[in-house]
């Protein structure tokens, strides 16, 4: 009998993680909850941009889907920051050939669909809504949403790819004695603006780069669309600050408020007002459990380990989670000791991820706006370049490496206390470059 | 029209609000998802043994209900500590006249369904299930489980006492956006023994007290029933140490266990084995959340802050929670700004409730045999005698007292630097009753 696994969720893992296991010889039966959005119009401002980065490139490249992907992928080389009088500063991600990829989710997904059906044994069902599972046996049960009817399913294994408010989490592992759970919401909201293209169909700045226009409190920032468009979104607190969405309640207090704190951007976009009533203020929330795997059911990406958005890794997370799962399958061929170091493995990672996550907000909508913030990136990426082994920044091990997300984490922390001394310097400014700043800074690697 | 409330949950905190409101002039409909236990068999080892404090007799005070419970209750006045020699030693709780109150949750609860019914305007449906509801309208849809009818009920406002595993939280609250939750389960479990009366009907280790067999990462304790009795509880790790039930995995080895760690206790018990399988292995959570109201809806006691039970203070927070919302309402006679103030001033009281009682294990599976911790309770008693005004010891401020336990909390760690300095002169052993270690302490008393 042929061998057969039940995904939930047909969204970015869920798909990528259809093409891995049609090469493992499985048959795969996908259950997606929304209708095809392949047959639905693909709105561009519904959710953030996504950044694609090594870790997602990787993960591609496993299954052999890399060369779609990157027909669709504009290279961002560095940050340009905007500040209110409009002077814009450039910080370089990486080395010169090292780039994240603006992506759109829905054109990215509608690929990974087409991909995972393409190879002939994957069935994606729509408008399937999981409604309960028995994680020992391998059993689901759904509910055709278009017929109402109720169906039963089962596999040898299954995989809860269903996003942030998994269902199979919810409606089952949460029930499971012992499972540790919390969702937490951050206490800022962000809502999505479309900078259109110039009459010409031009971009209207820099392509080539992730655009900040970091603010302290709250930011704004912009990702390139293959149409000559940007997707922007502002994030700020929902309420109890002087900047806040609640402040925002007509509007004229939001044309004001563009206005007064992104001048440059406000003279960009037009119908301002219309723009920012096309898209909803929604939330952002992280959430944390274990275990991953109970039974036959394993969480991946999003339902084991949804994060905030700051460091563009959520959907390459959820990618190397695929490449894991699937190393450690054909290195062990059995489920339940591939279950078992997937979840012991990955956890500490994915909470990497979130506190990586948490802390990279501040540095996007604060620090680089700080000059001495920047000169510290200049020296470490100095540093990285004369001594490539010896110090990778933080930055790259996320997005340029594939080092362990908690290996990066705690390696950040110690070159952040080494940063510290050497910033602290009162001669940095002017001797940064020095053969004397670089000895210091060797000296104390251990 | 008159004015009606439902509650969900008939337990100790659903009963006892449901006295408060009648005196409100509410009507009260309260829906229980289990059987009336009047009517069922009492049993003692289903759950541990509550111990009723100042906070608990508080809020039975302000309903008029105290004289029923004073009856069967049995007042603890220390901790007696079995060391594994089977010497004994005690600790007093408080002064003289202080004391904890063991109380069978069976019989308690049954006393409360009373009181609440025979004031004649409460009606308790049983094998109610709650499934859903509409917050912000104050609609509830519930499940009879006896003859499957789903039904629907409205009031001005719903409590929801419905425990750690709250029904309305879970089907509703969780999926409101930005609800925070988390679930978080420790390492240890517990499991309940009866050690019955002697054959003459009396107590066979002192009643009125807490037995404690402290050993370190494991404990072993016992309260007093009205007949003879005590119910013990074992808590340990479930896994992963020298001593954790996965261990116990054979009849032999619990023997054997028992034996060498509570001999003391091993001489007493009859019929171990059967003893040890009458009661299931139980996990411990907390579980914390925010917003504990939304719309119509209030959390109270355990649905908004379950805790674990090493502080004896579980049912004596859900009671407070009573107290607390009767104060507020009757002060501003609005449920929209009582429910406001309600979880502002009680969330932070939740949260400390939940630390004190995580930090209480430490103290009564280790510290409680430790000599130097005794000597350092007993100073903090005599400063607490002598300066009654200056000084509370912890425990005290705890149990014996309505101080706000977030203030308990931040008060006791100022203690704790205070005696740690006090502990650390060579001489404390010597002159721990002098006049000078008495100014030394009253010298950092801020």
């Amino acid at each position: 009998m042929e061998k057969k696994v039940i995904i939930v969720g047909a969204g970015l893992v869920g798909s990528l993680w259809a093409v891995y296991m049609q090469k493992a010889g499985y048959q795969v039966v996908i259950y997606e909850r929304r209708s095809d959005i392949r047959k639905a119009e693909i709105s561009a401002g519904k959710s953030i941009n996504l950044a694609l980065s090594e870790r997602g490139w990787n993960s591609l490249k496993a299954a052999g889907v890399e060369k779609e992907i990157e027909k669709i992928a504009i290279p961002m080389s560095g940050r340009i920051m905007h500040s209110i009088k409009g002077d814009l500063t450039y910080q370089a991600y990486g080395k010169k050939d090292e780039a994240i990829y603006s992506v759109s989710r829905g054109h990215l997904n509608a690929i990974m669909m087409d991909l995972a059906e393409s190879k002939g044994n994957t069935k994606i069902h729509y408008q399937h809504q999981c409604l309960d599972a028995n994680l020992e046996k391998g059993h689901i049960t759904l509910k055709n949403l278009n017929t109402q009817e109720i169906i039963e399913d089962k596999a040898d294994v299954i995989f809860a790819a269903d996003g942030a408010f998994s269902a199979v989490r919810y409606n089952s592992m949460q029930k499971v004695d012992r499972f540790n759970f919390s969702q937490f919401y951050i206490e800022d909201g962000y809502k999505e603006l479309l900078l259109p293209a110039d009459k010409n169909g031009n971009y209207k700045i820099e392509k080539n780069a992730l655009h900040i226009w970091p603010r302290g409190r709250f930011m704004l920032i912009a990702l390139p669309n293959e149409d000559g468009s940007f997707t922007c979104t502002l994030f700020m607190p929902f309420e109890n600050d002087k900047y806040a969405f609640k402040q925002l309640d007509s509007d004229d207090k939001i044309e004001h408020f563009v206005k007064e704190v992104f001048p440059d951007f406000y003279e960009m976009i037009p119908n301002l007002i219309e723009n920012w009533h096309q898209n909803p203020l929604s939330s952002m929330s992280i959430t944390r459990c274990f275990p991953w795997t109970v039974g036959k059911f394993a969480l991946m990406g999003d339902s084991a380990h949804s994060t905030v958005p700051f460091y563009g890794q959520g959907m390459n997370a959820g990618f190397e989670d695929c490449f894991v799962m699937w190393e450690l399958y054909k290195k062990h061929k059995d489920w339940d000791k591939t279950f078992k170091i997937y979840q012991e493995i990955r956890k500490p990672d994915g909470d990497a991820l979130q506190d990586l996550s948490l802390d990279n907000y501040y540095v996007m909508r604060d620090h680089v706006s700080d000059e001495k913030f920047l000169l510290q990136k200049k020296i470490e990426a100095k540093i990285h370049e004369r001594h490539p082994n010896k110090w990778i920044p933080l930055y790259s091990q996320v997005s340029f490496s594939n080092i362990r997300y908690s290996d990066a984490y705690k390696k950040g922390k110690v070159q952040e206390e080494i940063m510290q001394k050497v910033m602290s310097s009162p001669t940095i400014e002017k001797n940064w470059d020095s053969k004397e700043v670089e000895n210091q800074i060797l000296s104390m690697i251990k």
